[in-house]
């Protein structure tokens, strides 16, 4: 990984703990890492990566011929691994669920937020002091999740032991009525969902058939006043739709990630004032970045010592995950 | 109280509730109730008040000879209750408890943005999508409270128990080093919380010696890029020295209040990119509100069978509240 990388997901307390258990091939905060890639492959027998790792094609894997496991210090493996990964038999690892908390946290906020109509009523204030007959609450409120990913299921946990009794819906295609319910949601379909729910969070991954999910269709099923928050990706999402909707007043949004991403920096979702667009900041970052690195560590040192991976990816779940 | 009030307060199911402990007079559902104040008091042994309600000066009370105790389904009493309620010995109890939790999710909500300084990210991504190296997470974040009040305790206990390991200071001139840090915080001096602080939530009360309280010389300690929040009473602080602070880019505001409340539309508060301004919208709205009509109709209750209250307030506790 790159230096300015290195330091923030292996600081130096974690680097010693690393050492520990292996030996560090190269020093990971020398400046010469990137460039002697994959040439500092050749008796490696852990990759432990980050952002801005270059791709592992059957070529660099050439170059690492001892190569037996992966842990990723990051979120997807997707642009990172390939075929010939898979059919070496390495073994590979994702520090996802380190980044959900930082998500979970955001988009319990975003929720929050929708639930009062913030965007909504900071526009308003503009012009006046809203009325109190057009205020809303929580209580009571009916909240879709999309996608019973990590998240998902850690955006429910937290909304379920809110003191708000939110009505909480789930969509997802793998998850059956009583799993929904263990939870703490009611299974429904995506139609259903999007028809009942005053605020909708997407959290499932970006798939061939979760493309699009929310196009016109579906948006405009959502109850006049709904929001919208998205801080899965920005594909899942009709970009089109939601801009009219939102441009209508209709929806207010919370999104953290668009299509495309960055929109161009005059796109109505960059300046309508019932939007809240960020430039993907709900994932770990700043100090939170050091969980991916602590989880990547922790899984080398499951890997030493023969215990099961908490992180492992797999060539049959990768295409169902972000 | 008004019929707008309470169908929100009290709406049929509570009314029936408290209908089992107290003969109602008049129907609280009646249009008659308010014309008819003080005239419908003179059997009332129970005034539930709300929003709206008059105050019960001498002369008010002189037409509520049975009056023995007001059970305020709102927060603060203190345009309510005057020097003839405690002379007459009258008991007061006020839902403000039950105020407490949508105050503190949504200003766990602020602070869970503060921390990403999500305002100036966004700000930020109009102009160009912003580096890497400027962002900022909530992991170890100091997190500085100004004061114990039953929601300055509740926000604590929420950061206390977040995955983001917030380091948590509190200023209180009525809290000991020991129950500082069985909140989950550390006691120190207002000037200490300032200068330390990445995030500062104000959650004093409205006093004399809280008007004021962060003036331009205590502003001036927060670190650069801090933020500070406010859903608690706008005179805390001195509006032209945030503003200030906040035009000049160097602090993030949410605010909730203000001074003067509401300000002029064209205020920079209102305009700038990094200010977040509601319309006082923390507190209980919409749904919300029954929370204070549960809490009274409970305290009527605990009344009637001599239980304690639990929302007392004494003619000495009161000017120590919000």
């Amino acid at each position: 990984m790159s230096p300015d990388i290195a330091d923030l997901v292996l600081p130096r307390e974690l680097r010693a703990q690393l050492a520990t258990h292996v030996r560090l091939l190269p020093d990971p905060a020398g400046a010469e890492v990137h460039a002697s890639f994959p040439g500092a492959l050749a008796d490696a027998e852990i990759l432990l990566s980050s952002w801005g790792c270059p791709q592992l094609t059957a070529e660099v894997l050439h170059h690492a011929p001892r190569l037996r496991a992966v842990m990723h210090a990051a979120g997807t493996v997707k642009s990172l691994v390939t075929d010939a990964v898979w059919e070496r038999g390495i073994t590979v690892s994702s520090a996802a669920d380190a980044n959900a908390g930082p998500v979970i946290s955001y988009t319990v906020a975003m929720i929050t937020l929708a639930a009062r109509r913030t965007l909504t009523m900071a526009a308003g204030y503009r012009t006046g002091w809203p009325q109190t007959a057009g205020r809303v609450g929580g209580d009571g409120l009916t909240v879709g999740i999309i996608g019973a990913s990590r998240i998902g299921r850690g955006v429910i946990a937290e909304l379920a032991r809110s003191d708000a009794s939110y009505r909480i819906l789930l969509s997802d295609p793998y998850i059956t009525d009583d799993e929904a319910s263990l939870l703490g949601a009611q299974r429904v379909g995506l139609d259903e969902l999007c028809h009942r729910s005053a605020v909708v969070s997407v959290h499932a991954p970006l798939l061939p058939e979760t493309t699009g999910l929310l196009d016109a269709a579906k948006l405009a099923l959502l109850p006049d006043g709904a929001a919208l928050i998205n801080t899965a990706r920005g594909p899942i999402v009709d970009t089109q739709a939601l801009t009219k909707e939102c441009a209508s007043g209709r929806l207010e949004a919370y999104l953290d990630v668009t299509d495309p991403e960055p929109v161009p920096p005059d796109h109505p979702l960059a300046t309508l004032p019932n939007v809240l667009l960020t430039p993907h900041i709900a994932g770990a970052q700043g100090t939170e970045v050091r969980r991916l690195g602590r989880y990547a560590v922790a899984e080398v040192a499951r890997w030493v010592g023969s215990e099961p991976l908490l992180g492992e990816i797999t060539r049959q779940s990768l295409p169902r995950l972000a």
